[in-house]
């Protein structure tokens, strides 16, 4: 993995790469309190679903270490008000939930058991489990990799959407990092990367991201996948996903839903990878998804500066699309690939 | 029509509004030979297939009337000069063919029935000709957005690809013609406007088209279209092209024949205006028409400037893509709207 890694502990404070500032400039940001990572995972200077959920629990730790707390009761009712305040970063990506929750119902558990009690013993295990589940997606994605090679033949040219490697994960990636692992394998994989309007992440972070690994590509505006698949130059796609429902619907970036369609109507595979922490079992049906509507300047600008339309342009700008489970040919998860009907292999897989 | 023309026969020279630099700046370019006319078509000042026609009749005129000519013969010999280097501005749109190769036809005609000779009649004739096409290509676009009704119902939400108005044409437009017309009728239409990467023409021209003439609409990244279908906010789409051959085929702005797959996935009426002079009967398949791919470029900058992706990323960049005839609901043309089946219906409307 090229220098700098896109989150790293560092004893007292958390580094991320700015992911804001990339490809022009690689610049490493201290996060020190709860608000930094905030801000961060808002402003989108780390993003990706299961990233977002590592900074949260990094976040967590941050906003609670300086705490003076009189009681393991106080100590709750912090983390309570903390896994709060950090859940309203961002709708969609279920991930930040996840890890949000999953921390502190292990503390709790914990606690209960009589295995952690006093304040400065939780603060500690607090951080221990932001480490463990930053190392768990680095395994996850190493999983994800594996089984994802079944689905990529020699030579195969894939298409994908946003970024999903390791600017977007705690380890090689989710579809990115498949596709990583295949190049590695020596497939002479070709990736062709949608820019992925309005914030660009394709060009800015999938091109930079196969540059440092030597993986051949080649950026395309949105609106070009429909003619390049019908000009046969795709074998398959694959992207991430920020939360996948019990049905299996798939939210993921905006335009993957589009990129969907493309592919069923040429007759192309369309898989989605994602780790189980981006399953939400408790929604049945992708309209439950919340989906996070942006400020309207990041599509009348680029990089918040260039202004490309006249300054008040209404506009319409949802972060994210639902892919229902028809288009979607597969989904490789860390426990290996899951195919149609989706309620019955989803609920399997969660087991 | 809001000030000021996209195009104006000065007298003596040929006045343009640069679109390169609209909507930021509104501004008049002088064209006095026929180099600045084909530099103006070649890097986008002037774009959109009539306007290129268009301004391809005046240059024609621009670049013979200062030549020393001593017969006739060498009139056309000059002439036919002058046409095969403006012919090379821009290899897709045929109505830059059409425009040169009519003009030039006719004055033949004309000068073997007497009609015309001696070469200073010859160069007034050619310019009268140009101001001809000119007024000729404002009463097609009329006619088209005449018929284009039966198509908007009242209150019909819009989605449109590219430029398609007064900036691409010498009338009120094609597609965004008959949008124009509609919204003068009362009819209550919204448009929404693919922002059209990489040159955003939608996002540049076509809302600030909507803005100049009062039309409601809301800008969208193109990769957005899918999820607005989704949504049920598109009623119908409208397009114009560049190039129709004999089967059907309609060359347009790239990512059309995206936008075309997805109104077909959602049952949504896919609509083509375009002039009689788009239609190249001389090709009978879509394969057959020449896509222009542009400078990379494009794509890494916005603006030819903003860079968005590392310096040497790898870009494909065709300028447009080809929708087959079985996507196509109907065509609005100057004479009416054909259907399929059409290879029968638009050898009977070149009749």
């Amino acid at each position: 993995m090229p220098t700098p890694p896109s989150i790293a502990w560092k004893g007292d404070a958390l580094e991320i790469l700015d992911q804001t500032l990339l490809p022009q400039s690689v610049c490493v940001l201290r996060l020190a309190t709860l608000e930094e990572a905030f801000e961060a995972i808002q402003r989108l200077r780390v993003r990706g679903a299961p990233l977002i959920g590592i900074t949260a629990a990094y976040g967590l730790y941050l906003g609670m270490r300086h705490l003076t707390l009189e009681s393991e009761a106080a100590f709750f009712a912090a983390l309570q008000t903390q896994v709060a305040t950090l859940a309203t970063a961002r709708p969609t990506a279920v991930n930040l939930f996840w890890a949000l929750e999953s921390i502190q119902a292990r503390l709790t558990v914990e606690s209960k058991a009589g295995a952690v009690n006093e304040v400065h013993a939780l603060k500690r295990r607090l951080l221990e489990l932001a480490i463990e589940l930053h190392e768990d997606d680095r395994q996850r994605c190493d999983a994800m990799a594996e089984h994802g090679q079944d689905v990529i033949p020699h030579g195969a040219r894939i298409l994908t959407h946003c970024n999903t490697g390791f600017l977007a994960t705690g380890g090689i990636g989710t579809a990115l990092g498949v596709i990583h692992r295949a190049h590695t394998l020596g497939k002479q994989v070709h990736v062709y990367a949608d820019e992925t309007r309005p914030v660009l992440q394709g060009a800015r972070l999938t091109i930079w991201e196969c540059a440092q690994s030597g993986i051949p590509a080649t950026l395309i505006c949105d609106n070009m996948a429909a003619a390049l698949m019908r000009e046969g130059k795709v074998d398959l796609v694959i992207v991430g996903a920020d939360r996948i429902t019990a049905d299996g619907s798939a939210a993921n970036k905006i335009g993957t839903y589009g990129v969907a369609v493309l592919a069923r109507h040429h007759g192309i595979p369309f898989y989605v990878a994602a780790p189980i922490s981006t399953f939400d079992l408790a929604a049945t049906h992708g309209s439950q998804i919340p989906i996070e509507n942006r400020d309207p300047d990041e599509v009348r600008r680029v990089f918040g500066q260039t202004l490309i339309t006249v300054p008040d342009a209404d506009c319409w700008n949802p972060a994210f699309d639902v892919t229902p489970p028809e288009l979607i040919t597969g989904m490789i998860t860390e426990r290996g690939i899951v195919n149609a009907p989706y309620v019955e292999s989803i609920a399997a897989l969660a087991k």
